[in-house]
């Protein structure tokens, strides 16, 4: 028996006036996410807990089976070893964007003109081997990712997640003193650290010839870069230790990369996976039949329709969530139905209206050969209400998989 | 956005034999209600756990969102500051009576004849300032309340919660004598001050002359005082803090004030709030109108129903939901209803047949301008119970109506 649990992000909304009262999937035209859901057993779920809005590092924990509340460690971490980037164990990670500030150093543009991977690369380069004195003791990694977007580790002895960002997160505002989140000498240490930084990246790229090219040609200049999101590696027991299982994560984004890896899956990169509207599904469906066959358990993510959300676009998350049928179609179509488990979910409610994640459930659906089927006909919000799986934690929802496979162990003799 | 929360103390019920296996929930008349259920979501919730009757101190915590199995410390302190009288952090707070025991200390009437307020005050003035020898450093704090009921607060330092009651709950049988419940000397201090202090009120009230005036008018003498329920004021983060909102609770019960205040919540006073059979709905609704428009969370709370189920009377029971259903149906016609969610439940189930607390299940509806709708149309137990929201924890709730509000914090990033 395999499962693979597809994860539609923040595809979950409310009810939406431009849609008659609809939610988006209440909109789409679905048939294969209808089929499911007609043949399996359907029902909501809280990813974190009622009403808490869930970010995707910690609703991608708890659909990895993960207690959330107490594992989870900030995020920079994830994203650093989603993108490949090793992280140690005692590693501070940030999250960073190459921004551009004026000479008082108030922010003009949080993603320095959302300048290009290569640009950011070359500048990058500049802090490959960067010191700070009095503070040799301390590597400091800095990787650039993809665009503006970058990560910032630091590494050695006495350091501590407990410091707040530089990042003022608003055009217009002062870049901000980072600050000891608690009275230990280590997120004092931590936050001196990142203060210094900051400054020796202005003082570095304010003068850099690719930025004064820049300028040259109206562009916007990286001239700082801004760090956010302290976080270490938590101490995650592998899915595949947990369960005896091998598992594999199909997904386009660092962050979710990062935690999937962190819970020992592998990772696989599927090109055309952008990420975005224009993500091949059919690529990542694909690749998914692929890795069934070597893999037990096989995690797909789809970010595009949370990203409909957050830019207000009902009509392309509509779109995205049609997009993710199509998977779902041809994924259905291609694996042994004898053999395989089919979940699908989303990681959290984004509301099409404000534009946030919310803490509203998310309809969740198990098709396969064992499931106690329910008379639920439609993958939505409101009729995955009545199913038979009632109301569920993100957390569970793992359990429940690996308890189809087999795989979880029993508690008591 | 806003949200009212509207509490029928008890409402819930099981089936009942003079109801044709109704519950008076479902056998009353109930236009406003059923609305709710019919255009909101609906669902229901255990308030602490299934099968665990809740008290009213820990029923409000829970839908106060807080975990009551974590921050409860016994209900003396809440029935004292909800009637006003201030509790510092560490005061051991108790609920008193004064009652009628014969010579040989055995209670005739555990209430005094339900003593009158005025003559209350009159005996606990002799309580003013009392210090008991070789406990100097303990303050007495004595304040009678509504009728027979008092409260007793212990101030000082060494003293604990961890003691049993003086009073034996049933007449006929001997006033107690104070133990302490741990092996802590601050047990056994307070258990003996308790003792000392439960004689002096004896001593001073057997001979009071106006126990001897009751006497002579043919009234029981309120010739002691009995206490129970030793508690501290818990440490709970205010509402305010937690959600960026302002909240008030309107009540007629101070123990109900007493968790709305301690949550961090202003209290208005209604008159004609009785919190009895005669309550008067109508100017509790029209106080809730009026706190709408400066307050984000109104809390509403109607006492009768858990009343009428105490007293055994079917009767009033459903006469009472009526009444709410009226309160339900003012409040809805004079609220924007595009900016208000309405929310209704009940802290407990109380059976009109035990007249007890029960731990089955209490029925809930949200109605407001994004729940996502079931097809429920009835305000009851058992239809609530298929709805959208599913079986939820009485903490869960103010969590929903905060995330509905926009006012709970994303957990992760």
């Amino acid at each position: 028996m395999k499962a693979i649990l597809i994860v539609g992000d923040g595809m979950a909304d409310r009810p939406l006036a431009e849609l008659n009262s609809k939610t988006p999937l209440e909109a789409a035209t679905k048939p294969s996410l209808n089929l499911l859901a007609e043949k399996g057993v359907c029902g909501i779920m809280d990813v974190i807990a009622p009403g808490i809005p869930p970010g995707s590092d910690v609703a991608h924990l708890a659909l990895l089976g993960y207690d959330a509340e107490k594992v989870y460690s900030g995020r920079g971490a994830f994203e650093a070893i989603g993108f490949g980037v090793e992280v140690l164990p005692n590693d501070v990670a940030f999250r960073c964007n190459f921004a551009t500030v004026d000479s008082k150093l108030k922010v003009i543009d949080r993603r320095a003109g959302r300048i290009a991977t290569i640009d950011a690369a070359r500048l990058a380069e500049e802090f490959k081997e960067v010191t700070l004195q009095g503070h040799e003791d301390v590597q400091i990694i800095f990787q650039n990712t993809i665009q503006h977007r970058a990560i910032l580790l630091l590494r050695g002895v006495h350091l501590s997640t407990m410091v707040s960002g530089s990042d003022p997160y608003k055009v217009g505002k002062k870049v901000l003193e980072v600050r000891p989140l608690d009275g230990a000498a280590e997120a004092e240490k931590t936050a001196q650290i990142l203060n210094e930084l900051t400054y020796y990246f202005h003082e570095v790229l304010k003068s850099h010839p690719l930025n004064i090219e820049r300028e040259m040609a109206g562009l916007l200049p990286a001239n700082i870069v801004l760090c956010r999101g302290a976080g270490k590696l938590p101490d995650l027991a592998p899915l595949p230790l947990q369960y005896g299982i091998t598992a594999v994560a199909i997904s386009a984004m660092p962050l979710v990369k990062g935690v999937c890896k962190a819970a020992g899956m592998k990772l696989i990169n599927v090109s055309g996976a952008t990420g975005t509207y224009d993500t091949n599904v059919l690529a990542k469906a694909n690749a998914a039949i692929k890795a069934l066959r070597s893999y037990d358990f096989v995690f797909v993510h789809v970010k595009a329709p949370d990203i409909a959300s957050h830019d207000g676009r009902v009509d392309e998350k509509v779109r995205m969530i049609e997009k993710i049928d199509q998977l779902v179609e041809y994924i259905t179509r291609n694996v042994d139905l004898s053999k395989t488990y089919i979940a699908v979910t989303a990681d959290h409610t984004t509301s099409s209206y404000t534009k946030e994640h919310e803490g509203d459930p998310v309809p969740v659906v198990i098709y396969g050969p064992e499931v106690r089927t329910d008379d639920i006909e439609e993958f939505t919000e409101r009729s995955c209400a009545r199913g038979g799986l009632g109301r569920i934690r993100g957390k569970d929802l793992l359990p429940i998989l690996m308890n189809l496979l087999g795989k979880t162990k029993k508690f008591g003799a």
